[in-house]
C-alpha cells in the first residue's frame, strides 16, 4: 500500500492522491533531470522519528541547489495526513491479504513491528515554471532492510571517484545534498549484488572511507571490562563530502550520554578491518551490522552481536 | 507547445498524451531517483537528425545501468508520431500568438528556422515493477541556445571531481551513460550563470579537459594559407569518462572528408587557451563558439567567426 499526499498551499493538510493514478507531469524536472531533493523517514507506532533533523536536511539540500521548497509547517501537516491515512487504511485491512505481516526481525531492535516509511520529495517542477512539485509518500518498509538489521550485510568497498577534499572547493558537485539524482547510488548497489555482496561503502580517490549509497558508516572499538571498559564510536568526518547522517547524529548524542567516546574520521579502509564492529546506519533500515568487507570478516560474530544490541538500545531511546 | 507520445507495445505508433495532464506515477523511479536515461535530438524541416546515433547511445546508456528499454523500432514510430503531431499543431496555429517566431540566429548555421527538439526518456518505472516508462517529448528549441550559435558563450572551467582514468575502473559511476541524474550538470550551469558566464567546461581531478554539462568540447588550429592550409580539429579522448558526442562524431566524419586533420585528446586547459577556436557542440544548440574561458579570450573574433562558419557548413551537410 502506498499513500500519497501532495503539498498544496490552498490545502494546508495536503491533497491525498490515489497512488495508482498518474500525478506528475511528464515535463517535471524531477522526472526529466533528477532535479530535486528528498528525505526518507521511519515512523514507528505512528510516531515520526527525527522529523526536525530530516526537515532541516531537506532545506539544506534544497539550498545547495538553489531550490525553493515549501515551509516546514506544510511538510509537517502533509506528513501527519499521510501517517493518519496510511494507518487508517491499514486498520481497515488487518487480517486481509494486503496487511503487512509481523516481522520477527523487528523485535529487539527497539523499533517494533508497527513501522512505515515516509518519503518527502520535492522537484524543481516543470521547465520554465517557478512552482516546485512536493509530496509525501507513505509505504511499508522494505522487508529486506528489516531482515538485515538482524542478519547483517556483506559489503564491497567501491571507489566514489572524488577526492575527499573536493566538496568545499566544488559546491556544484552537490556533495552534501540529498538529491533525486541517485542513479550512481543505485548502480553501486546493483554492482555489489551482482558480485555477491549486499551493500557498498564508498571510498574517496585519496583512500578515505566515505559513506554507503544510502547510509552512514560507523565503527566501534571496545576495550577492557566492567567499570574501566572503554567504548569508542567513530564515523568519517563530514567535510569529506558525505551526507550528514541524521541517524548517525542522533545515535552519537545518545552514545555520548551513555558514556561512549566519540570520534570523527579521517577513516581509512584499514580502520574498518581493525574495528570490533562496523555498521551502516540509516533512517529506515536503522543499524545494519557489517559481517564482511570485500570478503574479510569484521571482528567476531559474538562481539558484533553484543555491540549491535547495545547500540540498538540507544537507538530505541532516540526520537 | 509540448507534444508527448508514450511508448506502448499495444499501440506501435505510440500513445499521444496531453502534456498538461499528469502522465507519470509519483512512484516512478525516474522521478524518485533519477533512475533512467535520455537523449535530445534536433529535428530540422521535419527531418530528425542523427536518429540512429541517438538510439544507439540510448541503448548503450541503458545497458550501463542494467535497464531494459523498448526496441528501436518502437522509438522510431513514436518519434515520427511526435514530429507529425507537433508540426500539425504548429500549422494550425501559424500566425497566432503561440506560434514560434522566426529567429534570425538560425540563418547561416545550416539549420534554418523550422526546428523542434525531441527528447527520448526512459525510466526504470515503478519500484518493484518490471516495465520501464518510456516517452518522446517534442517541443520548441530554447531561444537562448539558438542565439548562442551566433553570439557564442563565455565559459568557466569547473572541476568535475573525477580522475580521467576512473571510468574503466569504476563502471558503477556510469560515466559514459546519459542518465536522468542530471542535478550536478544543472548545478554547474547555475554556478556559471551566477558567476557571469554562460556555460561550463568540466576538467578532471588530474587536470584534463573533459566535456560540458550538456555538450562536447572541440578545439581547432588553422595554419598557413591556400592549398597548403592545415586545419586541425581536436576533442578529448573518449576513455577519459565523457559521453561520446553524437554531434562531435558526425562533425568529425564530415571534417575528415573535407580535409581536416583530426585528433583525440588528452586535452589540457592550456590547449584550449592556445587554440584558434574552441566550441561546445551538442545536438540541439549545435556549435556554440567559446568567446572566453575564465575571462580570457580564445583566439580572435575574426578567426572564431571564420572557423565557425566553416564548421557550420559541414554540420549542415551531416544528417
Amino acid at each position: 500500500m502506498t499513500v500519497l499526499v501532495f503539498l498544496d498551499p490552498s490545502l494546508p493538510a495536503g491533497r491525498i492522491v490515489d497512488a495508482a493514478v498518474p500525478a506528475l507531469l511528464a515535463t517535471d524536472q524531477g522526472a526529466t533531470r533528477g532535479d530535486g531533493v528528498f528525505e526518507s523517514l521511519l515512523v514507528v507506532g505512528g510516531k515520526i522519528r527525527k522529523s526536525q533533523a530530516h526537515l532541516d536536511r531537506l532545506e539544506s539540500s534544497a539550498r545547495a541547489m538553489d531550490l525553493r521548497i515549501p515551509p516546514q509547517d506544510l511538510w509537517r501537516r502533509a506528513m501527519a495526513t499521510a501517517v493518519t491515512e496510511f494507518r487508517g487504511n491499514l486498520a481497515g485491512t488487518v487480517g486481509s491479504a494486503s496487511a503487512p505481516t509481523g516481522n520477527a526481525a523487528g523485535v529487539g531492535n527497539g523499533a517494533g513491528d508497527d513501522e512505515l516509511v515516509l518519503k518527502l520529495i520535492v522537484t524543481r517542477g516543470v521547465e520554465g515554471g517557478t512552482t516546485p512539485t512536493a509530496w509525501v509518500q507513505a509505504s511499508e518498509p522494505p522487508a529486506a532492510g528489516r531482515a538485515q538489521r538482524e542478519t547483517g550485510v556483506d559489503v564491497l568497498l567501491l571507489d566514489r571517484g572524488y577526492d575527499s577534499s573536493i566538496a568545499e572547493r566544488a559546491p556544484w558537485l552537490l556533495l552534501g545534498a540529498k538529491t533525486l539524482s541517485y542513479a550512481v547510488n543505485m548502480a553501486a548497489l546493483r554492482y555489489a549484488r551482482a558480485h555477491g555482496a549486499d551493500d557498498v561503502i564508498f571510498t574517496s580517490g585519496d583512500g578515505r572511507v566515505l559513506e554507503g549509497p544510502t547510509s552512514s558508516v560507523l565503527l566501534a572499538h571496545a576495550e577492557g571490562e566492567g567499570p574501566d571498559r572503554i567504548r569508542r564510536l567513530i564515523t568519517p568526518q563530514l567535510d569529506s563530502g558525505i551526507l550528514p547522517g541524521t541517524s548517525q547524529g542522533a545515535l552519537f548524542a545518545a552514545a555520548k550520554a551513555a558514556g561512549w567516546e566519540l570520534g570523527y574520521g579521517p577513516v581509512e579502509p584499514a580502520d574498518l578491518f581493525d574495528a570490533d564492529a562496523v555498521w551502516l546506519i540509516s533512517s529506515v533500515r536503522l543499524l545494519a551490522p557489517v559481517n564482511r568487507i570485500d570478503g574479510r570478516e569484521i571482528g567476531t560474530a559474538g562481539v558484533r552481536r553484543a555491540l549491535t544490541a547495545e547500540l540498538n538500545e540507544l537507538i530505541a531511546r532516540t526520537q
